[in-house]
């Protein structure tokens, strides 16, 4: 299987260092030889047709910061996207919520050349959700996507998979790590900025967190799932959002004296789609704290059920990236035995 | 689908309304007609070649509390569950962890007749689990148990079908109700015997609630997932079991000091498989409270996923026996196109 990975940051290198690990295991129980032919960052490509040497990838990157001095063929196309063989294309540059670009773009070739996708990036899926998978069924490939929501926690393929014959009615979560570990913080006592800080300090928080604290982030993944778990057609300017920047520092302990803790909910149901605060009981599943995201989905007849775990981190990405490649790959046999 | 129902409580009864209320979705997203042939309970048969009326069924067992008088056509046979020509046989009779009878009977007699299997009672499981997977391997059958663990919290589909590409290398969990319900009235400062009052007045606890209190039924779910999930090859005498009839009160207020709450634990790693009392972080996922449910799975690149429900109910575990036979159906059909 021919891939191409586009994107190497945390996500991209933590791929690659997973194939590395997992090749055997992978062509044992999946048939899988995965082989990369490209790996792309915003300055060069490395570029193999037989497949790159990924250790050699990984230490480019390492030593140079780039892989525009990465030693190997040139490629000659403008547009490699369109031009090169493969079967997946890996779509993990930076989530852009304006504009969606680059990641849109790069999709849109993907697709039109028949090529599988898997992306991890919530932009173009939060603003063309529905456009993107019309474009991938009229290719007769797969756009996938479980990274974009949860991490390496799988909470789309839960849903999906796990509640075959039931109906999912609503779901309420915790979408979004930095945003619940500063909550948590300031139900300690601390000031939202101080709170702010100290995720900055632990990693938790970018330098610009308006993303996160703003509420887009858990916005996005929001209108993933509304989308792909219950067939709604949203985008992001369907959401009612509020962030935490502006929440009344009383709030917390009132909450507290309630058995309550100030969480940032995402709710979907047939009349609501929201971010915003909000008490929730502590004995209640989803009220988790520190980074951890969690999800609970109400169905017609199995009831509730939650699914928590970590919601980011480049590992744990990496695995979900590795789960979508095997269903486009039994997706691909299934296609090829019919 | 020829379907027949051995064992007619309150998850044979809540499956017959599930089929009533599904059948025309059931149809339509998977291509199942089922027809279930014949209902058994303790005193008599319900039977029809061409397909019971599921509503008569449910009246008769409701009028008369067993089907002994069901007006229908007799059976002729002495072994109908070899005899009858059918697709999947249920077992949903009663537990028994000594002797697993008579389930153990019935999903052998199946099994032989080239039947599918779908069983919720746990008792066959806890004692036989390889012999049973690999009669059904020999017949080319298949032998389901969803809900087994969890109710009808996908629980094992979970751990089977969301973690592809990744290996679980351990798991904790809560996985009984009755006694979570009972430490969580112990922890609020009631004595043993009241809580146990109050969970058999809620309708939580049996009459005879030894196989909850003594660890027996979390410790049979804890062989079902070892085997399943890790494949390790035990049984119920494998298990380190403590219950929770002994535990010293001062226990649960020197817990709470710590931030902890003392629940029933089920743990299975390399070198470990108990169910015992344990005092947990508060912060835990899985320190969930009353009838809840909950299992942490860890895994070698996705970290750590916790999966929180009820684990108990009819309609619950209707709806898991419900995604078995979607599964099964879905194998059938693979089977015919290759």
């Amino acid at each position: 299987m021919r891939i191409i990975v586009c994107g190497m940051g945390v996500v991209g290198q933590s791929f690659l260092k997973l194939l590395l690990t997992s090749s055997s295991s992978l062509y044992k129980d999946y048939g899988i030889k995965p082989r990369v032919i490209a790996c792309v960052d915003s300055k060069g490509i490395a570029f193999s047709p037989t497949g790159l040497d990924l250790e050699k990838v990984l230490a480019t990157k390492e030593k140079y910061g780039s892989l525009e001095s990465f030693d190997g063929p040139k490629l000659t196309s403008d547009n490699y996207i369109e031009d090169l063989d493969a079967e997946a294309f890996l779509e993990l540059t930076p989530t852009n919520l304006s504009t969606a670009e680059p990641g849109l773009s790069h999709i849109i070739s993907a697709l039109r050349s028949k090529k599988n996708v898997i992306t991890v990036n919530k932009g173009p899926l939060a603003l063309s959700f529905s456009s993107l998978i019309e474009l991938s069924d009229y290719n007769n490939v797969m756009l996938r996507f479980s990274g974009t929501v949860g991490g390496g926690t799988p909470v789309l393929d839960f849903a999906k998979h796990c509640l075959k014959g039931d109906k999912i009615t609503s779901f309420t979560g915790i979408l979004n790590g930095t945003t619940n570990y500063i909550l948590t913080r300031m139900a300690d006592g601390l000031p939202f900025n101080e709170a702010l800080k100290d995720a900055k300090e632990k990693g938790y928080a970018e330098a610009n967190p308006s993303l996160d604290i703003d509420g887009d982030d858990a916005a996005a993944k929001l209108v993933i799932m509304a989308n792909w778990i219950m067939g709604y057609k949203v985008t992001l300017a369907d959401v009612e959002k509020v962030g935490i920047s502006n929440i009344d520092p009383n709030e917390f302990a009132k909450a507290s004296e309630q058995g309550k803790s100030v969480k940032l909910i995402a709710k979907c149901d047939k009349s609501e789609l929201f971010v915003k605060p909000l008490p929730i009981s502590k004995d209640d599943p989803i009220c988790v704290n520190g980074t951890l995201n969690a999800v609970t989905f109400r169905s017609e007849h199995s009831g509730e059920q939650t699914i928590i775990g970590k919601g980011a981190g480049g590992m744990e990405t990496a695995s979900s990236i590795l789960r979508d490649l095997i269903e486009i790959k039994q997706n691909m046999t299934n296609y090829e035995l019919n």
